[in-house]
């Protein structure tokens, strides 16, 4: 089996990972609940998972690091916490459904929303961004690269505009945390949204939420905390603010397995294995007559993900003989990116989405291509 | 060491858990992403978990069980999606802070809120109960157990009431799911909330609700869901309504373990060992002077949960020296239950809460008797 879908979830991880997880049912217990050495590992495990998340991140204050359950729990937080009615919203047409239908309920209940479009290589038009601007703009939410088309949001310009017009600037790294540099201070990025089972390498059931210090969120849930157990109202603090109930404890203990392999390992390192992948792959396949590559795939900076289509075959009867004759893993169809697809006009047809790891060979990658001219033949 | 705090976590499960979630590593993709085997794989895994909850729960139809990260998000799920502002739900005072704090959001969002006190032994007042009915109520949220006194909620008469006044009934079933039999069907339960990390045996960041057919909730979180991309709202069907974003399916493999060790051990026969543990540690302290028993000990239905006091000494004082000079794990403190301590009278000691397992052996409880002797001369 040939594992190409890792933008779906990082199948190929560490070893460490598992091992981490499956050793972590022998020392933890409930973090923050007791003072005995199960609750006491749970609870400097998940603090050291957060200083390393805070290093990756480049924020000195681990407090402003919270738990979730995925990246899409960590956008819900954000948008919801962040925006408010009669508040006036800037995104994109690059993004995932986890930014659009949050920020979708929000314009029901009375937010102002503006959806700036890409152009036919997917490139936001950040030329419309100054245009967008209204007296009531208060937040832009986007993504740092895109799902489907493996563009990248250039950071830098959106972090200058949204700071010269006081803007929150969030976002949605759900694809680029562990395999693009971030650094949240640097960055000017007020809320940083993360998932641990992609780029992170950790399990599923893990991500996260950077918040800026000085920025309170209301959050989506209240419970138990540990602490402040006799007020009626969860406590305000990072992290516990937006981390009710019992963290997932031995899915954290396996991210923080992955965070220790890619901070040893560097991020630039695993980025230039990844992107040498997908080059590869795309050079290979290029000469494919009726080939359709979507995005900017000769931009400099770009994430490891190829989505394509042969002529007008449907992208799932591709996928389907890539993983049925080749036993390639693939992803067709909507990618939960609708207005991607608008853009590229591929709503019907979806897209073949071929996504890299560092852990893949190069041999695989020349199996993939040699499908991949077969099935177009 | 000895670990006597299994109400927080069950640390000792089945080690079938902790294999699973490691296998899962070279078997699980992430579900409804995809037609190729490891995709594949993480949807029949979920769903064959989804049946197993099903059947341990009494419903027939597995669509209406939805997964959360924890038990605190499925009451979020529940009290935020199913209330409403004016009207008017009933609570009591034996709830943990996951039901309280949201119940108090909803108060200030112009929800009516009335909390039925308990006596002395942490009863709920069932007697109060039909004069604090308005025109306006719509629901009644409880715990099938507390987890300070280990009482357990009379549900029979709790459903007779709510079904004769056409209230939703919400239970929390944080401290019983596994551990007492519970038939969703027989016992009129709209909405039932479950932690996957204490009496399911799985790892933390797992958990769920239930959800009674024809019953809507509106969700907490929106975003991708695999299905319907195309539309703007999060689909609205069961159960990916309440599931946005990627299940955490490495917690869910270990959540799928659990539920083989005790639909194959039988929820009765779990209960009867651990309550067996429990009054074998009640009978062996009870001649203890100046010991300090809370709730209704004596209730020939009960969880495996003995809170206490010795004198005036804090209860932190005596977990301290339990874990420091015994290495037994306990809890002290507050244990998220506010009102419980108010009706105790333990709003500054806190509480001393033994918690006991299947996987808890009777030598194990004896050392814990021969510890409490000692301590308290």
């Amino acid at each position: 089996m040939i594992y190409l879908d890792s933008s779906a979830t990082s199948f190929l991880k560490p070893p460490q990972v598992a091992e981490a997880v499956f050793r972590s049912f022998n020392t933890i217990g409930n973090a923050g609940r007791g003072a005995h050495a199960p609750t006491l590992n749970a609870s400097r495990l998940i603090y050291d998972t957060r200083e390393k998340l805070a290093a990756l991140f480049g924020t000195p204050d681990p407090s402003r690091i919270a738990f979730t359950c995925n990246a899409t729990e960590a956008l819900n937080t954000a948008i919801h916490g962040a925006i408010h009615p009669g508040e006036h919203v800037i995104t994109t047409a690059c993004e995932h459904n986890s930014v659009l239908r949050p920020l979708y309920l929000k314009e029901k209940e009375g937010t102002e929303l503006t959806i700036i479009p890409a152009d036919k290589k997917g490139r936001i038009r950040y030329d419309l961004l100054e245009s967008s601007v209204k007296s009531n703009t208060s937040a832009i939410v986007l993504t740092h690269a895109s799902n489907l088309s493996g563009n990248v949001t250039d950071l830098a310009f959106v972090s200058n505009f949204a700071k010269k017009h006081g803007l929150l600037l969030i976002v949605d790294a759900s694809q680029t945390a562990g395999s693009l540099p971030i650094n949240v201070v640097k960055m000017g990025i007020d809320i940083l949204c993360f998932t641990g089972h992609k780029g992170l390498f950790g399990p599923q059931g893990t991500g996260g939420l950077y918040v800026r210090e000085g920025l309170t969120l209301s959050p989506l849930k209240s419970g138990g905390s540990g602490i402040h157990s006799f007020d009626r109202q969860h406590p305000t603090d990072m992290p516990t603010a937006l981390e009710a109930g019992t963290l997932n404890g031995h899915g954290i203990a396996g991210l923080n397995a992955g965070l220790d392999y890619i901070l040893s390992t560097g991020v630039k390192n695993i980025h230039a294995k990844e992107i040498s992948l997908a080059r590869r792959f795309v050079n290979g396949i290029s000469d494919i007559s009726d080939l359709k590559l979507y995005g900017d795939i000769d931009a400099p900076l770009r994430t490891p993900i190829i989505s394509l289509n042969i002529g007008n075959m449907s992208s799932a009867s591709v996928s389907d003989i890539l993983w049925e004759d080749y036993e390639i893993c693939v992803r067709a169809g909507a990618h939960c990116a609708p207005l991607m697809h608008k853009t590229f006009g591929t709503e019907k047809q979806g897209a073949v989405r071929f996504s890299f790891s560092c852990f893949n060979t190069e041999a695989e990658i020349d199996t993939a291509i040699q499908a991949m001219h077969e099935i177009a033949e």
